[in-house]
């Protein structure tokens, strides 16, 4: 292991990290909201933080190996989890503990959306911004681990199957150099950004929120500068242009980067998991909207029905956890039935949550494969994509990545029992974390303020490990791993 | 498929059925218990509805092939099923509906246990006598079932897994025929029946309820003559006993078999499933005794705590059911912890519920080896257990089994919230009848009397799919099955 290296590594992220104070910082000015000095100050302790880690190792040289990129990579998003949490903490506006300023910070970051903060119309706009800016550096930060780093480790079983995927995504194959791919992928994160942002404004936002909410809804986060979160807007056509960029935000860029560099949509039409996401998400709104139907929740309005339903599908699917509409009055039923959703989650190489739409797909057409094996034991059945067959050894992954992240749902959904809260609310709180949806249901459908701290940790932890897809973090826990 | 032989076959299975009313008319006439007629009448109506089934068909001739069987073993257990409701409905004592009736007898006989009677103390002791007897008699069958008929089924991945063990098992290797090796283990398992008899009787029981919870032990079945279950004796000697009992009907009897054999308890000590087993009790144990102590649930008496920790644990993790005190007012994660132990199980080849042990100790394996592979990854990792190694199609079988039960576990969920369950209790009952246990907790704790019709019928569904490994009952929903 190079300690040296990562720990210039990791001066050199503080250092560029410290300077994403700057945007707050104006806005604090502009809005003279009375935040200026607390960022400045939060600037001069990151920054002087991470000077302080690189010099004295700023002269050395070495190759990273592949085994130091866990290390990394889990060093980098906990890290900057913590020392994200320092501009809570300054703020003159909170007064906030240690625990809930990491943990507003992990949420953020981790785009996963959680929060203790309560009030959130009242507090400065600089704080805010800061907020929905955690989440969309987060975003960025994901793409590349999802579809640069992560492969390149070998984590979860994705590296093989795109590596021998022919077809769409074969022509599209990113340059290997991390640095190139995140260009490219990073030009396509800001135009739709931008994109989202101008047409929110469109919709009737004014700036600031049309900002605040482009960050959080392409970046799939789901923080917001409203405590009723969309519902706030109550504008069905707000609603609809975010499920719109919750679903560009929950699909693989590197699907994004091949339509346009093909300029054409074909791309998208040719993906088996992009179909099979939309699938999916039609088989959820029909549930959903059938569901509110039965429970007649809306009073038998079709529009606001489906309106919610599908709203609602798209944003704790794939992770979002945005709102528009008072969901903890919903029926049981269909609460736990979006939970359930979220563990399957958006697509592999996007910035959605869960297990990945690409995973729960082969693991479902395997368990079918089995059965038909029953019935014609000699017969050969492949699993897989449109034409593509998948090898054992990419099944082999996928289902150790799909029984691990099981069993991590179990263990801290037994956690949160734990800690006091009821089944149902711990399950919620399991899901919420580690498929880095942010949004609960029943006893934390409003926030996560009054859990223990304990259960904050470990909700930081369980968001932390969602994002990194389990096995980046788990394998620093092995042993072997330390071994030389 | 030959519906002429499937019926042929049902119909004698009937008849014979019907026989097995003989037990409890005598004991309705030792005790006088007014129940003698309406058993009678049972025999008949079963014995007419066989011979009514075989009569048409009996001259009919031909070979069962693998396909049939998926159908024979479903028929099997569910008309047996329906049918040992007979004497539930007809009972003077009882004013029971279809669907109590059908429910208990399939939990019956699927060895689940789960009951939605109550006032067991007050019933005609050969109602009650019944009642363990359906239990016997189905641990009886799935001994069979998951030694000699699943396996040429292909159920599950053991078949190929058993078929390449060397060591004792291979030793221990079980005359393909069916009836031969029904008879060997039949053998074994009166004797163990007998035996723990007579213990029980030795320990203070009455000679009625030491043969009535030697049924229900040795089958893993849970049903108990009193509303208390093991608590109406409540000795610390009799929860000793059937602790022990439970172990043994949780264990293979292909390893009991292999020992018995060779008269040395060798064969245990090598098998690598039964050290498993072990291991995973032992964790049980200390998990939920450090639980109880820690939430000062038998205010800090060490013998009390352990005593109730180790016969709950074999108890519910085995898929038996039976109490040896107040369960419902332990704390709520030791509960949970509880529920989640059923789903690992007993062992293979055992009458334990469950996913069963090598299963679940096949897929940890299988995921600390896709982490290992993240740090070496070039370097070959076996999964196996002692010193055999897995080949790939076993694991996908057995991944693929474990996938579909988890799936299955979570859809019954959602339907006990559809029901009108909280999340919780849905949970725990899903539980209850998929893994077999009978014994619910939460909102079921003291019986599913109070669930509504639908939610019964379900339970009794997913009781039948746990019992029959889920495959058997599932390939039946393929249209690929029915096909030509
Ligand atoms: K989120
Ligand atoms: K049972």
């Amino acid at each position: 292991m190079h300690f040296a290296l990562i720990t210039k590594i990791l001066g050199i992220l503080l250092m560029v990290f410290s300077f994403t104070m700057a945007p707050p910082v104006a806005i604090a000015y502009w809005y003279n909201d009375g935040s200026e000095m607390a960022f400045l100050a939060a600037f001069a302790v990151i920054f002087l933080l991470g000077l302080g880690m690189w010099l004295p190792v700023w002269r050395h040289r070495a190759e990273l190996q592949t085994r130091d990129g866990f290390l990394v990579v889990t060093l980098f998003w906990t890290v900057l989890g913590v020392i994200g949490g320092i501009p809570f903490l300054f703020n003159p506006a909170l007064d906030i503990s240690i625990t809930d300023a990491v943990f507003e910070s992990v949420s953020g970051l981790t785009t996963t959306g959680a929060t203790v903060l309560s009030g959130l119309d009242a507090l400065p706009k600089s704080l805010l911004f800061y907020r929905q800016q955690l989440q969309w550096l987060g975003g960025m930060g994901i793409i590349v681990l999802a579809i640069a780093i992560l492969p390149m480790l070998g984590v979860g079983g994705m590296q093989l199957y795109k590596a021998e995927t022919p077809g769409p995504m074969k022509e599209a194959k990113l340059t290997p150099r991390i640095a190139e791919t995140a260009k490219a992928l990073w030009f396509l994160y800001v135009a739709f950004t931008i994109l989202c942002a101008v047409l929110y404004r469109a919709a009737g936002m004014d700036w600031f929120d049309a900002v605040a909410h482009s960050f959080s809804t392409i970046s799939t986060g789901g923080f917001s500068t409203h405590d009723a979160s969309m519902a706030h807007f109550d504008s069905p056509t707000i609603d609809m242009i975010a499920s719109l960029f919750i679903l560009i935000g929950a699909m693989s860029f590197t699907l994004h980067f091949a339509a346009f560099r093909s300029r054409s949509l074909r791309a998208y039409v040719l993906d088996p998991e992009f179909r099979f996401f939309i699938g999916l998400l039609t088989i959820y709104i029909t549930m959903v909207a059938v569901g509110l139907w039965v429970y007649d929740h809306y009073h038998h309005n079709a529009g606001t029905t489906l309106r919610h339903a599908i709203f609602q599908v798209m944003s704790f699917s794939t992770g979002t956890g945005l709102t528009s509409t008072n969901m903890a009055a919903w029926p049981t039923y269909v609460l736990y039935f979006l939970v359930l959703t979220s563990f399957i989650g958006g697509c592999a190489g996007s910035t959605g949550g869960g297990m990945k739409v690409i995973r729960s797909a082969l693991v479902f057409h395997h368990s079918l494969r089995e059965l038909r094996r029953l019935i014609y034991p000699s017969g050969v059945f492949a699993v897989g994509f449109g034409n593509r067959s998948t090898d054992d050894r990419v099944l082999q992954a996928v289902w150790g990545f799909v029984g691990v992240y099981i069993m991590l749902a179990v263990i801290f959904t037994m956690i949160f029992i734990m800690t006091g809260l009821d089944p149902g609310t711990a399950l919620a709180t399991s899901a919420a974390s580690l498929n880095n949806v942010g949004q609960g249901i029943a006893g934390v459908a409003s926030g996560f303020g009054d859990i223990t701290d304990f259960a904050k940790w470990m909700m930081c932890f369980a968001m932390l490990l969602g994002r990194l897809e389990v096995f980046t973090m788990l394998v620093l826990f092995m042993p072997l791993f330390w071994r030389q």
